[in-house]
């Protein structure tokens, strides 16, 4: 049994990026953590009541998931530039610590939401083998709406390694993910059913299942 | 009214690539050319029956698109990393000066199929300006089953910055890829209508369409 | 007739990057918008007479172009860095929403002068076509003194696929960048007349024009 | 318990760049595969007393490994780049198809001796799922003389991301490289025992070991 | 003789990152400055034993080099990113005015530690010829604990181009290295003498000397 | 006094790449070698007059220079991917113990004339220091016409980092270049007395002189 650790800079990115793959470790008896980065505030401009509405959406999910626990950051969503790293690296060092994970999800790098990119400097450095030892394998996956409008061209894009069969849990990845009121619409919106199956069936097609989510491999240490 | 070639390595690659792109040049008006690089023949082991079968299969797509013309460079498939560059190269040369193209569509230089990178490199060279100055714009297009499978960490993954709607296409450019016999097989094999069709609106989300191709553009100049 | 947009960090970059391809939209009918992303200020040094001559060429220059709008966005220069992302990206948000552009020039990211990827990641972000659904073409130039400075081993250099012939305008081009006073001086120094002239010439030479500038396509959707 | 396959373009690579993690999967009870791609031959400039020790030299190890299989495909050394690519395909392919690996270990793509290229090119194809549908996981060594010498710099270099732990296998790897006469040499040889062991040391530094192992990891399917 | 300054984020970097090659050249005659960017403070936790231990430590390196100069520029360690860009470049702008390098050594852009990119990209900007026109070569080292733990695939990981021979200077950089307490470890943390050995074998095998120092040339005039 | 060896494809890319970095080796005391990999023959279709034309500018242009050895390997042009990289190597081989250079002049991988990655590849695996000792800096050079046409997106652009002084030899160069008939075109053709002067500039531009060539160092050992 192994202690997983997915970060979501937003909630609803850890169910875009790895699902399908989070509701298998699930499965197979893994203790997933749900770490949620960022919140939806009243001071960024949200209603109460979205910002209740949201707070329920994440219980919801949480409880579909299974999920062995939900770590809250607090940090204000498309604000995370402006947050000192020493701030972030302390705030994911205390969740390594805490959670012990031996598998952890991040979002990529390249994301055009800068929040993906704060989000991934300050946890990568929460993977060092000397100061985490738990930490055994690290991934990046995708997120609909972000990685595929990276538009940088000194970066590399993302480029798969890891492709996960979730041919059996891709339905209710969608239903999952439909409870985030707000965050999906219709296609060929990025986060619509649609197209999230869309790209399962291409991930799959490269790597022969029904269904896949598709990740890259950072580092692996055994 | 623009005069476009296309380049395929074999019979079904254009199609696979930029199917929908050409039905839209040629719904518009433009003289589309096929260049069909290499051939299935009998001494490749195919049955005298399969050879026939694949001609008049190019007959049909090709009456199918209502080419402007097709261009057979009669090499053999598989086989072009054994054919000198300078061969290879007099033949596009040829090519490129009969047929005069503003645009030209090339596979991607990647690809796991070597075919792929001998036709790039090869044709990549008959695109100077002061040799062959009718070519305006050069793009590559990916090719399911061969652009998803590079394995080769050196080089960088196909990138898109060119996508193009062809929701009024796609279901054309499906029915004339399942014209080839034996290139296509039940998802999730890559080349199947279903896999097109989830590639289609992967682009197309990315895009704002309701199915899309992609491209690189690797030389425009106006 | 289009909307073009081009993003200057600070006024003089859309000459060096892009002046002959603005004149040519120009000539060609294309309404182009001028948005100036940082200003000179007393409180960074400058000197009263300096920041009203600086206004004074600003005025100058955007009538010697016939630009169709000047778009000011008021941040101190060399200190974007320091300016949240989510300020950045409230102010090209409005600017994009309110042009409303089909093509849009940008810097190029990996430019040793941090204003300019700042510049970039911002406005990167307000290019997606479920937001912004004008945008159909974004394009990076290169600036003399910040492109080829670039350092850092870690990044792509910009490796331009669109050439443009400015062989009618080049001439004014160099004029109108000769009126920022105090950007420009003898050559070797880049942002010189014979540098200017020199690039044009090597970026022409690569595409068979006396004269020519170079861009990297960084999206296109139709 | 799986079955790994190594693929050597000239015997003695399996050892140097994998040789702790095959002892760790024989130990472990995997069946491991040695693919020697090349061989020396009298007609390469040999004298028959050094063919013949080299074939000693290979069953010795190939005993000291407990390998559970052999395979010597009998291209002649330092030639692979003048062997069509159709051929080195069909060689891999019946390897691929024979041993029915789970696990397959490459040379790196970018080594300085184009023989890896071609291993590799060659080897790479025959990985797709639909074709050779044992294959779950490859990945890429480095082989000290070639992988550290690259010069391209076009190319990426070997950036690691697997790093397998060797600490209670590196004195028997070292003793099974030592039995290649005329391999190895004095310090600072690359392919040396202090080089051997600085290397592992320098992995295991990054890993958390005494003595390490480092790969890329090129596809995982699961 | 030339001037060298060698810039460290925190000190003992340039020690781990080119100590035997700033030995080597005072042994040739050179000047050599050593400029400390951020310091232990009290305020970031630090206890007064510790802070006045470190400052005794950099004086005893100091003094073990025989260095020229000591530059201090006083940021609080981890916490660069939050210093405005314009403030470190001015700093940087002074110490390079000041100290009139020909040979500049900096860390590599894309080690873990933010602080090393912060430097970085603020020193670069010191480089341009036409502000800083002593600056004659331009050279990224590695640091153990940090440059072989990027886990970002975006980015190129460091691929050294220099390699300097120093075999006469190792056991004298070891010796340094030991003088700042806590900062190393045994092995295998990579900041302990043995890894630190290991690094100076890798690299002196692949450049032919007992042991050696390995750079990434970024920019050379001459 | 240094041993300089540079290496061109074809009779005129030495002075295109190096022509005044080369006549300041020689006005320095440098010995400079010329290797010419491939020759025009009558065989390639060239007139015998065409043919002893070359030779006669061969002889002028290694005349002008004052070489201290020219070296003609004899291959075919536009042929060399058909020559076994054995025989490739085994050529270079030769001529690097022969010539015992300490530094030496490669085209540049990338170029899209394939006759330069064929030299690029085989010279590249002469340089190795337990082989060829004498090497100590190996640096590419970009070739007008070739360099610039890249298009491949695969792969790197050439980005220099070493830029030398040639303000008082650019005369010269041109004046060199001008002795081969036929290789040169008025401009915007690229091999051009105004492009070659433009580049020069532009390169200049970047590293404070009137005049300079780029190169990217590849290796340096001292």
């Amino acid at each position: 049994m192994n202690t997983v650790l997915v970060i979501a800079p937003h909630a609803d990115d850890e169910t875009l990026g790895c699902g399908g793959t989070l509701l298998r470790h699930i499965a197979l008896g893994d203790a997933v953590h749900w770490c949620i980065v960022t919140d939806m505030t009243t001071a960024a401009g949200y209603s109460t009541e979205r910002v209740a509405a949201r707070e329920q959406e994440i219980a919801d999910v949480a409880e579909g998931y299974s999920f062995a626990g939900v770590h809250r950051l607090g940090f204000r969503a498309a604000e995370l530039d402006a947050v000192p790293m020493s701030e972030r690296v302390a705030a994911f060092s205390t969740l390594v610590r805490t959670v012990q994970p031996q598998i952890v999800y991040l979002p990529f790098r390249g994301d055009i939401h800068t929040d993906h990119a704060a989000v991934f400097d300050a946890a990568a450095a929460c993977t060092k083998w000397f100061r985490y030892p738990s930490v055994g394998r690290v991934l990046a996956y995708e997120t609909l709406s972000e990685t595929e409008f990276i538009l940088n061209p000194e970066s590399r894009p993302f480029q798969p390694n890891v492709f996960v069969d979730i041919s059996t849990y891709l339905d209710r990845k969608v239903e999952l993910m439909m409870r985030f009121e707000g965050e999906h619409a219709a296609f060929p919106f990025p986060r619509s059913e649609q197209a999230i199956r869309a790209l399962a069936q291409v991930r799959g097609a490269t790597a022969g299942y029904q269904a896949a989510e598709a990740f890259m491999l950072l580092k692996e240490r055994s």
